[in-house]
């Protein structure tokens, strides 16, 4: 039976098996570092109902700059999560989809969001005893 | 029945019910730039079986500077998701813990986590198809 080949080896990357998080060597952590990205997290869940076009999409996220989305969409699109379809239209219709693997990140993102959407009182009182304690041991 | 409190309006932020992450002004975006940060993941994650010193959890983590796993440690610390405890012992020993907020981030930080190493193949496929594909059409 052949052996799994590693990701970081200079065998074909197309054929490893899965990475570690906890291997400081192993790529996983650069997709960590996109996947748990705040914006990422906003722009999968926003694609979550269909194709978007860049401006609705910019509405859906909300307070995004249009160079921040334009840079979240090119490093998720590279990723293989979204794929950006110019329709020829006058003028071009651009639209933003997700990709099947962009779909199977949907659920690990939205646990994420709706954690820290659910918790939110809970970090925020923790913080203000944080404050209160810090400020009775000055 | 009493309204909720909103997060943002001048109530006890201890009384809001939820956060909302597709709103810019909800204090849930700086949450989840926080629980989707690396290595808060990989520390969470390092705690899920028992509290660690220092050393051993810069070493269970891998590759953090002990700077980066300080910041790290007093983030969440003051997020009420760790806790540290000082045990009067010579030479006194610091332990760090999960919180039960702490533990209930464990599940979704864990879905990211193995999200990224099961489809790190994929993503390592895309980006060397998205770079062939760069350099046909330059």
């Amino acid at each position: 039976m052949a052996q799994p080949v590693d990701a970081r080896t200079n065998g074909s990357l197309h054929e490893a098996i899965r990475g570690d998080a906890y291997d400081p060597g192993c790529p996983t952590r650069v997709v960590l570092d996109r996947v748990g990205d705040k914006w990422t997290v906003l722009v999968i869940g926003a694609l979550a109902d269909g194709p978007q076009r860049f401006t609705t999409l910019r509405q859906s996220v909300g307070g995004v700059t249009a160079k921040v989305l334009t840079q979240t969409l090119r490093a998720i699109e590279r990723d293989g999560l979204v794929t950006r379809t110019v329709h020829a239209e006058v003028p071009p219709r651009v639209e933003y989809a997700l990709t099947p693997l962009g779909h199977s990140l949907l659920e690990p993102v939205d646990a994420l969001r709706r954690w820290a959407e659910e918790h939110l009182p809970e970090i925020l009182a923790a913080r203000a005893t944080h404050e209160t304690a810090a400020l009775v041991t000055a």
